[in-house]
């Protein structure tokens, strides 16, 4: 059986060394962390107004300005500053806490559309910082696509009939 | 409804900036690679040779010496060390990850028993390091059960449901 991040490397396209590659450079050192404040600003804005109901809707019951905060604080404790996210809301846990959410293929890319405009968008990311946190970012949503479908597995379980699908 | 990182503190104990208080020291630094090898050595061969049928069997499917590489990677990547599970193994996702066990109140004592004892008999861990990572150990696990008792909320979801989503 493939493993989650053999899934996540074949789907994606982005081998797991080039994903990590965040961790060769401090990119928190290096943008700073108003950068990363804009880009999620930037990202959820445009999720946010997405002329697109089925992806927007799937942050209907999410606050914006919390969605931003718990983005850009995992972004910067991951990519080498300080572990914001886990001093307010403990373990990532990526799959756990999106677990509420439907993470398929068509939403992984629909989230990356926004995130690569938003990159593309934001002032002070370097190309090099772009293009790493782009493999980083396209790995995980397929890598969380991979966990989403174990919500599946489970209910086959008590629904017999769901276990066609 | 309260968060899964209230539910691990008020179930642990342990209040959310104690358990990450290993991020004010670089544990890595302090206690060297070889440390964390012997820590997880330690800990599994109590796993795996416990007296407790219903604990052991819990890791009846999986191979010893992969466990032992997976916790200390792990161990190591969260505690200052080099990223060394993720360019293996990519995102912890530790509830996704934890998904195919049963983790309950009672096997996250089993857990933090052996993991005490590991400790207490580990050469080259000072008080302060021991201190700092059982208060982490601690809340995780409660984390851990908290992100199990979500399977449950899953399979409450009636078959008619499951199928329309």
């Amino acid at each position: 059986m493939q493993s989650l991040q053999e899934k996540a490397a074949e789907w994606s396209g982005v081998a797991t060394e080039d994903a990590f590659a965040i961790d060769q450079t401090n990119l928190f050192q290096k943008l700073g962390l108003q950068t990363f404040i804009n880009l999620s600003t930037n990202f959820y804005t445009r999720v946010y107004d997405d002329e697109q109901e089925w992806f927007r809707s799937i942050f209907a019951n999410s606050n914006k300005d919390e969605a931003i905060q718990n983005q850009y604080e995992f972004f910067v404790q991951r990519m080498g500053g300080p572990p914001l996210f886990s001093q307010r809301r403990g373990h990532p846990a990526l799959i756990g806490r999106h677990r509420p959410f439907p993470v398929t293929h068509q939403a992984a890319e629909r989230w990356l559309h926004h995130m690569q405009q938003a990159l593309d968008t934001t002032t002070d990311i370097d190309d090099d910082s772009k293009i790493k946190m782009m493999n980083f970012f396209r790995h995980t949503a397929y890598f969380l696509v991979a966990g989403d479908e174990l919500k599946n597995q489970n209910q086959q379980v008590p629904c017999k009939h769901a276990a066609g699908r």
